[in-house]
């Protein structure tokens, strides 16, 4: 079996080490010896003698690589919308299986892709793009197939999360986290994609499309960063017995699916609380099945690259034995997702309020003008400490923003200090 | 597509009950209709109108309705040996795929099953036949195929885990917590398969062979169970920072594996240190993909059922495309399975000594004429009270039990009062 590798940057040159490492393993586990037989690189020349390949199976050529007709599959590590799309695509019309690990280009162009696989006879297969080797697009497409997943709550970026844990275990600002997060590498030198939700906007689109049968676009995400977050938000949240986390959402209802990337103020009790550091963990509620949580390092060379060799056993042995992956895709329901402000959620509201009789009774019933219910409220503080501490209930998104906003209008409110949605009740 | 369902208890009922309310959602997945044909029951004439069902569905010939040539799938919910082993035999030669949660008969005949499947041409699926609705056997077949696992650490028996849990959190003895599990419906009446390790044993077989490649019997998982658990090894746990968990472990080392179920302390921070009640959890430490771990109910007729229909729409839709699962016992490894003896562990001891100088020095000397380094050493309390603490760095298991003997025939130990292995450092 004769692979194509396409990109050689962390996670390729990763590829390459431990399929050279696991040689015997993974021909046993396939039934034959799977090698790379080329790799395209985008600058010719540079010294790749570190990984002990021999000098001829670089090319720049990476077309030219995908059509040699001695190649069998084709795995993807290289990133980014174009040229991956189109190595990708020619590698499915000619049939050739493929292995990518771009969440990028799989939030944008998924469908695509799928129709590519199908019309191709080739698999595709994408374990890598979310949650690195914690196995996750496989439960998804399989083990939870006689089962109707009702929410998928997921830490899914480790920088974020690096950055909201030592937020809240140093008291530190953000900045100060963001720049121990770059420090220790966890942070880009730009950290745009990260701290602003994007890289996780794109792993939600891909669990909401797998995990409700479901094309749920990039632009169909809803997008917040974390860049505002303060250390009064993360004391807040201490003071409530909840914790900041930086989220993926992707939960249904029967008017549709809303699928967000946000922060949230979750229980301390939930299985996600304690998930700090750079590691990922997705919490999955299934009708039957419960409440499970997967957890493992969501990000790095050679994790990554674990994810990548499974996936290659996979094809190599659909190749040897007919078979072809049942295209997930084909099931596709039609599903609304809902935008943000259609999308039911519950928020945590601090605000410093005038300390005199009738403020409670004024901002309880601004809640409930705009139809949404308190589930706690908190009256702390005399004089000018006078703060409220509210916690609704569930109530569409834009019914909240809306109290919000009037809340700020009212003269017996100074300010409101803290405001975060909350989930995992 | 038209399915036999062999046995209607718990899990039975609810994998009748959920197809019938998925019966939409099952034939968008499949690509098909996927209905049940055929109920074998041990019993006829019981009133089952409960389930929906026609009666005439129902029959008490599991072999004819195995054998009926409009059925194409058989799962077994059943369980015990035989006749379980003869149903699923006959239906794979007759190239029938067959979805089981029988881990007593995997774990006693798993290579024979098999081969039936191979001459067959026929799936075996059984994700249900441990940690219920968590997907392990599909990741350990699939997902980690590209890696090496070193260890595997799992709370599989739900059972055992709420009495350690219980005895961990309320100070109450094994028998309180035994009844309490068992008023709770978690215990059956006669606990010996939950807290003997019997069930662990079973999950623990399944488990490694899957994990190393290499069939793994029943007979080589060596067993202990937590009835001999008292409140004072539960303090000592807590005084070492240590929580006390019903453990099945499978390792691997150069010399082979090791695979046993038994009581054992692992640090408070530890993963699976948090996983209470009768929930399940599965630590995985792979070489490339590191630690990861799977949680989730593992037990409850719903939550099984959800890991059986999970199968039977993989197996239906394998069905549909002519595809065939990679038998995962085709890359069997040749590895030794190393007796308990030659197993390296841990251990805590706790011992009562003389409160003379020397007795330190003299306990120290026993553990070294045994070839076990010590890796912490505490001596606390005065007089009557004096004790020495020890954890050792890992040592095949028979030195370390002929340690514990010498020492208890020392004159300046007074008793052995607590000894654990120590796992997940």
């Amino acid at each position: 079996m004769k692979i194509a590798l396409l990109g050689c940057g962390t996670v390729g040159s990763e590829v390459v080490r431990l399929m050279r490492m696991r040689t015997t393993e993974l021909a046993d586990r396939v039934g034959e010896t799977v090698e790379i037989a080329g790799i395209a690189v985008r600058r010719a020349g540079k010294d790749r003698s570190h990984l002990g390949v021999a000098d001829d199976l670089f090319t720049t050529d990476a077309i030219g690589l995908v059509k040699r007709p001695d190649i069998d599959v084709v795995v993807e590590v290289a990133g980014g919308i174009e040229p991956a799309k189109s190595w990708i695509t020619t590698a499915l019309a000619e049939g050739k299986s493929v292995v990518t690990a771009n969440k990028a280009l799989l939030a944008a162009d998924g469908p695509a892709l799928a129709d590519a696989a199908r019309a191709g006879n080739a698999d595709l297969y994408y374990e890598a793009a979310a949650a690195a080797a914690i196995p996750l697009m496989r439960p998804l497409r399989d083990s939870f197939q006689g089962d109707t997943i009702n929410q998928v709550l997921g830490i899914v970026n480790g920088t974020t999360n690096y950055i909201c844990s030592r937020m809240s275990e140093a008291g530190i600002s953000y900045g100060e986290a963001l720049q121990e997060a770059s420090d220790l590498g966890y942070a880009e030198a730009d950290p745009t994609a990260d701290v602003d939700g994007y890289d996780a906007a794109a792993k939600a689109a891909l669990i909401a499309s797998l995990a409700f049968h479901t094309h749920v676009d990039l632009s169909d995400v809803h997008r917040e960063g974390i860049a505002d977050l303060t250390p009064a938000d993360i004391k807040a949240a201490a003071d409530a017995g909840r914790v900041i986390k930086p989220l993926c959402i992707a939960s249904r209802d029967d008017d549709g699916i809303s699928v967000r990337v946000h922060p949230a103020m979750i229980p301390l009790g939930h299985p996600l609380a304690n998930v700090n550091g750079a590691y990922n963990a997705v919490f999955i509620e299934a009708e039957s099945a419960g409440r499970l949580m997967f957890y493992g390092a969501g990000a790095g060379g050679t994790e990554t690259a674990s994810a990548v060799l499974g996936d290659i056993v996979t094809v190599a042995r659909n190749r040897r034995s007919g078979a072809r992956a049942f295209p997930p895709e084909a099931a596709y329901g039609e599903r609304t997702v809902k935008p943000i402000g259609k999308a039911r959620t519950r928020y945590y509201v601090s605000l410093e309020v005038v300390d005199e009789p009738g403020v409670l009774a004024r901002v309880a019933a601004t809640f409930a003008h705009h139809g949404v219910s308190l589930a706690t409220v908190h009256q702390t503080g005399r004089g000018e400490d006078a703060q409220l501490v509210v916690v609704t209930h569930y109530a569409p998104d834009e019914q909240l923003t809306a109290t919000l906003d009037e809340l700020k209008r009212l003269s017996l409110v100074h300010s409101v200090s803290s405001t975060m949605r909350v989930e995992g009740d």
